[in-house]
């Protein structure tokens, strides 16, 4: 129900005013603050009225100058429509958590929450209004750098995390909770399907699969309340999406009942036309405001074209009411037409933003999402051990990783420091080892005469983080060269080696996982990584990560998924001599790690999975149990997964499906019985028809640790 | 309109005979020839009443058996119904062409139409009446083992090889000329798109692309006139081909009106269990013949379940009529019912199998297959030289790549003995060098004291055929690391060397084509290879080959073809620096060799590129015209590519498209101006609602040596 102050702004704007409402700038366009035909305005040729009037901003973070740019703004706008300040919070803002992958491995979604509360905690009173996130592109290609911004390959997973970091942003009441911003839910849609693993490719795929695997956790967000949402960079169908009407107005708009903001990704609109659907900037408007695209980040198709496109009949103006109703309504339930600067307060920012308290949660979170990927006997290490910590990620704050921009390296907690802090600095000794991308005599040297010295070797190796995110797409994903020479260097002195990986995407792990004997994978952690891994190798904190994203075992088997079909021609094992499988002549088809993976320093015995019943119906549930007993020598947490098979569908159905998952904490020889509840609604899914339902049928039930080795059993499902 | 005589037969038969009739056995259920119940016929559940009366049977191919099998069944066969005998004749029966992927190097479809045209010869006088063949399935992945057998990425060079294939295998009149075999096209549909090139792997696409993209070559075949379909082993939109209604039954029969007859792949319908879309195999049974399926080859499921299946009204007695009709009309068409053993005749095979005229073909064609990729002043050799010929494929008759099961390795001609036999055999000598995959201390030494003597050294390399192939994917795809060895000691002796590569997909060629002064791919040239590669390498012919596949810059590419289409954010040139642009870090964006590429002895220069008019009209079409010259010392043939791009489409355009080629000949000096007409015709594409129409509006015409390499020129389509 649009309230009656937005009906009658709408109704005294101009169609300029209108048109300019839907137009995002950058901060740079506001920075001289004088309104001034800057560079960024040529360049985009546009002028001083476009710039007063501009509906949104993005990219400002600090309270004093967002104060000051909206104060300047109000002063020049006619109607006294306050600015939208937007910006790019993913994970964290100047407390930075561990990247979204990370979080993803830690499964859980209450530290998700926290984490996306604190950092609109921060951003809010630095004057932010709305942050570009939750990012829930499926994703199964680790050659896109992007996948450090997803929490995974698995779509129930993901659409549990976008939901946690929707509460997490959102609160309760955007009005009432001027300590947090409005979400945005991107990129809309599959835009993690880039053909190979190309930022911004070309993406294919049957409507089905859209439905059945890449939109589910878009749509949980807006469930969740999402006020946002962004649209993709990618085709879908061969049309941009944000040219796409069919995937925008129909299904966004009309089939799901989103009415609120849409806005491009940057640039998004007038990429149109280098992709090739729109002749000239005046179709590229055209076709992006028909698909109920509102907000136009950073092209001027709109404030250009759109009155014209009006006044001529192409665009029905109603078209353009609603479009600026919708932001207008946003700027009203955010409290702006009241409280032009909301939570803006740099006082209060002094206090809030990285806080104590706010790095204590991330180095928590950080602690949950790294992953044990291989121990044997090495971790956790000993205090009184002598430790030599090698490697380019030893004495670096560079792990933070991408989308921290208002983070900061230099007081990032590194690991060598961390270490020496927690142990005895005496018996740490810290050496590079090698750059990142190259390596010296001289460093290996050194780094043998650290390693001679001690009782353990600590590996610190990784990819720097422009190596993923945005527009970083590799061919290769093995560690680079420089860094396989280290660990072979190492590998010669006959020393235990426990290698720390600092890394945006799953990694082809050959030459490290076979060489190291323990493999911890730290992703990039954020501001308290170092503190967070040395507690995990000291077994201070139990390593208890899982992997969200397969690791492949080698690039020419990608894309390599949890969820996959089974063909025709099943490889019967993995040692087969059968020829006419489905198979690699050179790899095997599992990849090296699978979903869900990831060791502690205890170990978990599952035994007696039961079922309550073997038939379910619609109408009953049915459970299913699991005893799981810490056999190991320290307390633990596992997180215990549930897969289901629908063993014959109208449509091939995958081979596991993640359908539920508990956390248990278990002391040494402490055994607790897990209980899920198994429903009908669960083992819907979309038909040839695109309908959405269950089938009468055989289906199985597996319980484990990770999607590989699992406890199994079966069910009918009657109806 | 069916026959009188096969009305009458449809009537007299059982229902089970009708499921009989749809069966198709392997050779092996015939061998004994007395309908005794053998291994085979226990491992598939049937009885002698199935052998006796299956419709056909795959994979014999010695007339003496065909006959006395034919007579045998037709003593037992209550309506003297006759078998059908079908084989795998892909490449040529005896007489071995180049495999297809090295056939559609040579642009040359009389050439290609000849191949199978020699191919149907020699198949029909042995007995064999329809050929699984021509492969149409689009292929952008080398990992597939299965793009030997196709002739690349283009749809339209694909359709017009498959129409070339067809012609050349049925003839003009499948009755009369009883030298002719029945063609299947296959694999329908989109089978080479399995996922990560693993054979059998899930596909996944839009409509809009298969239509676009996979479907037109198939499609050409049976515009063609081809009699039969196969089924493909994927899924399409997540269900088997096989038991896809959607495709079979609404799109290839109802749509596009194909009223053949449709044969499931080997055991296709019976994998429909593993698959996860039936049950049980009577539920596959079910799917299959709903879908359309008329022959079910290698699985049992009509056969034990039609009848029931009939009598339960579960399926309509009419599908299955249909079906055995379909199968009887074939025969007839064959001219079985009067001539039961057609064209089979042991003693004129003998006179026509791998007869000279045959393997002068085959000869000719692996000339023109061949493709030059790299040449720095070594090559054409000179007969007076001393060569020293090196490596696993000197001496090896392993040069006919798969689906060649009918020819002979041993009487293959090598390339070593080949080259003696036109050079000089003491200037040519011979080593092993390596074999395929491993590389003995030995093997080097005897290789590096033949290359001591030499001028120049020539490297015969690649893979094994049984790398390539059905269930022969690989993740990497470069040459085995034994051989890269090799190129490295040759390297190192510092004296010119040429690589002839022998393999079945595009590869990646660092540490080959950065090593060597020329790199010839010879792929798997065939019967006569070792003749023609010969003949190219001392210039008794001049290379005219050109990809019709893109060779990767890496495996960590896949997918890259030259059809693409463009991003939002295209890369500018290779070496910028610009950050947010489609690009992968450490790799170009463009292939290390592009669609359409391959050199010459001589040189050809493009020149005035001109349009007749820069308007098209639906009515008037234009004409582009370049002027080619030979600017080189020696005769050549050059195939001149015309590709267009649609700059701006209602959905997004290929960047090129190859919509025209000629070949010429031109003498040292000589040039030719080169005419292709273009019409509105060609600029029809699929839209978002599956229209297949053109739009007005700008265009790009490309015309040159290869995808990459070419002049330009621009139009409008006015309507």
């Amino acid at each position: 129900m649009t309230s009656q102050r937005i009906s009658q702004l709408v109704k005294e704007m101009t169609l300029e005013e209108k048109a300019a409402q839907l137009l995002q700038l950058a901060a740079t366009f506001y920075e001289d603050g004088d309104g001034q035909i800057t560079g960024p305005m040529e360049s985009l040729g546009i002028g001083e009225m476009e710039v007063n009037y501009a509906g949104s901003v993005l990219g400002i973070s600090e309270p004093e100058k967002i104060i000051q740019i909206q104060q300047a703004y109000l002063a020049k706008n006619r109607l006294g429509i306050p600015l939208l300040f937007m910006a790019d919070i993913i994970h964290g803002f100047k407390t930075i958590f561990p990247i979204p992958l990370a979080m993803g491995s830690s499964w859980d979604l209450e530290m998700a929450e926290r984490s996306a509360e604190v950092a609109a905690k921060e951003a809010a009173v630095s004057g932010v209004h709305v942050t570009f996130a939750p990012m829930a592109d499926l994703v199964r290609d680790p050659r896109w750098g992007r996948v450090m911004e997803s929490t995974g390959e698995d779509p129930y997973l993901n659409a549990l995390f976008a939901r946690a970091m929707v509460r997490g942003f959102q609160g309760e009441n955007l009005t009432h909770d001027t300590d947090r911003v409005a979400a945005c839910v991107k990129h809309f849609a599959a835009y993690g399907l880039a053909e190979g693993g190309r930022d911004y490719n070309t993406v294919d795929l049957s409507e089905r699969s859209l439905r059945e695997y890449y939109l589910p956790a878009y749509k949980a967000a807006l469930e969740e309340g999402c006020e946002m949402v962004m649209t993709s960079f990618n085709t879908i169908d061969s049309i941009p999406a944000s040219g796409n009407r069919k995937l925008m107005r129909d299904l966004l708009r009309g089939e799901w009942g989103f009415n609120g903001v849409l806005i491009s990704d940057w640039g998004a609109i007038g990429e149109m036309i280098p992709h090739g659907v729109a002749e000239d900037e005046r179709e590229a408007a055209l076709k992006a405001i028909i698909a109920g695209v509102d907000i136009e980040m950073m092209t001027p198709t709109y404030v250009h074209h759109i009155p014209q496109l009006v006044a001529e009949g192409r665009v029905d103006e109603a078209l353009v009411d609603e479009a600026v109703t919708r932001i207008l309504e946003l700027k009203e339930k955010l409290g702006l037409f009241d409280n032009p600067l909301r939570g803006a307060d740099p006082e209060a920012a002094r206090e809030v933003v990285y806080c104590d308290e706010h790095r204590r949660i991330a180095q928590e979170l950080a602690a949950k999402s790294c992953v044990l990927l291989k121990n044997e006997g090495v971790l956790p290490l000993r205090r009184e051990q002598k430790v030599a910590v090698i490697g380019p990620f030893v004495q670096s704050g560079d792990i933070l990783g991408s989308w921290s921009w208002a983070g900061s390296r230099e007081t990032a907690v590194q690991l060598g420091a961390a270490m020496q802090k927690l142990a005895s600095s005496d018996l740490i000794t810290l050496a590079e080892g090698s750059d990142i991308i190259s390596v010296s005599k001289q460093q290996l040297q050194q780094a043998e005469a650290a390693a001679q010295e001690a009782d353990v070797i600590v590996l610190a190796l990784g990819e720097a983080s422009e190596m993923s995110g945005e527009a970083s797409s590799r061919s290769n994903i093995q560690l680079p060269e420089a860094q396989l020479e280290l660990i072979q260097a190492m590998k010669r002195l006959g020393k235990p080696i426990a290698v720390v990986l600092f890394n945006g995407r799953p990694l082809d792990l050959h030459g490290v996982i076979d060489q190291a004997d323990a493999v911890l994978e730290a992703w990039f952690p954020g501001s308290e990584g170092g503190a967070a891994v040395a507690d995990l190798l000291y077994g201070v904190v139990n390593p208890s990560g899982k992997l969200t994203m397969s690791f492949p075992y080698a690039v020419g088997q990608i894309p390599v998924y949890y969820n996959h079909y089974n063909t025709g021609r099943p490889k019967p094992a993995e040692d087969t001599d059968e020829q006419y499988v489905s198979k690699y002549l050179d790899i095997p088809n599992a990849p090296l790690l699978p979903f869900g993976y990831g060791l502690s320093y205890t170990t978990f015995e599952y035994s007696s999975l039961e079922l309550s019943s073997e038939v379910m119906t619609p109408e009953e549930t049915i459970k299913v149990s699991v005893q799981v007993r810490n056999t190991g020598k320290v307390k633990g947490i596992e997180t215990v997964q549930l897969y289901v098979r629908d063993i014959s569908g109208e449509v091939v159905r995958p081979m596991r499906e993640l359908k539920d998952f508990r956390k248990v904490e278990l002391a040494p020889g402490e055994a607790a019985r897990v209980v899920f509840e198994l429903g009908e609604k669960q083992l819907r899914y979309y038909h040839s028809d695109l309908s959405f339902t269950s089938e009468a049928g055989k289906f199985e039930v597996f319980v484990g640790p990770n999607s590989r080795d699992t406890l199994q059993a079966g069910f009918r499902l009657n109806k």
